[in-house]
């Protein structure tokens, strides 16, 4: 997969939608607007100021059919990523930059997004802790790591894996050097102040509250990718 | 310090501007919008959409003057911040909120800014690693910690050490189950694919070269940092 040469001039495209959760954005933008000989496209349905989940207002500079091929399409997450696995404009989007694309770089449920699209059947993946299980229902191969490579197919997991996952993909474009440099820029040197970033780490009460905080969500999130099993299902009959 | 009631209602504010580091304002946004029962102000010098240092465009809900008073006043740093360190109508809405905010959090070079505000004469702080020599100059202690808090004042080294200070803030703000919480809602465990983090960690070849990225930025940053000193030093005499 990729190994593009360094005069090779990169076309870097994220999709950002309303109730996306703005750091599976702006953290991969952080370190990919900083590859080197590249341009970073921020892509919206139309290019109307939209809000994140929790009102960040950020605003696409291109609409889905103003994009040039993309050799890296970066999927993010979040709420309003449950409208997007049943809009068809999205998924042809995807399916058709996906295609000539060197990466498909998805974070958080943005996964489920590139899965809804067809894309990830038999492709080792991830995905938010609270929607792991979800992957399977729609043919994907459920792996419980940070990030997952499976050929052009990069997953992070949850929000803030975008920063390890994007920066894993600046090393496939440009090389460890180039990672490194962005990696030491940032001061990516995490001290977090508490074991409290996984289900399996953090203490049981806290994993509670958050399964509690995202169970409506998930109820949904599992209903629409229900409904698009079926459909692929009886398509196949 | 801090030690809000749960039934109080807290105003958290960040100031944006041209040439800010997206990422130590959403870094901490992604944390501090989900602190419960919390209102986040995203506040500019005016109220026009602005870009960025890699060009990603904020757009600020209110001005300088629209602002109540803030609980939390949130101060990212980047290369539109050497412009701040002698904007008047920024020094002052510094000075102004930082007298009555329980916490005044900083990032990156956001640290410098509230140093020129005459806010960290004497007060134990930290910036951006390529900047942490020009701390003193301003007065500050500086502690090559990643997050260091001195009273009211929490600081965060480079960009991406806004998520743990963020946490940190949180935790202050509405205690440690609170903080857990949103580190796991934001899958917080992280992974640095390289250890690159810091100038004592980095290859050497990483450090010389990022450097030299950023020395012509620094150099004007401390040019600047020097005129304020100087004024500082004839004011007194």
């Amino acid at each position: 997969m990729a190994g593009f040469s360094d005069s090779y001039h990169l076309q870097i495209g994220a999709l950002i939608f309303p109730g996306i959760d703005q750091f599976d954005f702006t953290g991969p933008f952080e370190v990919l607007s900083r590859v080197p000989n590249a341009t970073f496209h921020t892509i919206g349905l139309d290019t109307a100021p939209l809000r994140d989940m929790k009102g960040l207002i950020l605003t696409p500079e291109k609409s889905l059919w103003e994009v040039p091929p993309l050799d890296v399409l970066l999927v993010p997450g979040g709420a309003g990523q449950v409208q997007l696995m049943e809009d068809a404009s999205v998924l042809s989007f995807i399916r058709q930059h996906a295609a000539g694309a060197g990466i498909v770089f998805s974070v958080c449920t943005g996964s489920l997004t590139v899965a809804a699209a067809g894309l990830l059947k038999g492709v080792k993946s991830t995905t938010h802790w609270a929607s792991f299980h979800l992957l399977e229902k729609l043919g994907a191969i459920p792996v419980n790591q940070r990030v997952v490579v499976d050929g052009k197919f990069v997953c992070a997991a949850g929000v803030s894996s975008s920063i390890d996952g994007a920066l894993r993909v600046a090393a496939l474009l440009r090389g460890d050097r180039i990672a490194q440099e962005i990696q030491l820029y940032m001061q990516y040197a995490p001290e977090p102040p508490f074991q409290s970033g996984t289900p399996e780490t953090a203490p049981v009460e806290v994993v509670a509250a958050a399964r509690g905080a995202v169970s409506a969500l998930t109820a949904t999130r599992e209903a629409v990718i229900e409904r698009i099993a079926a459909k692929w299902q009886n398509g196949r009959k």
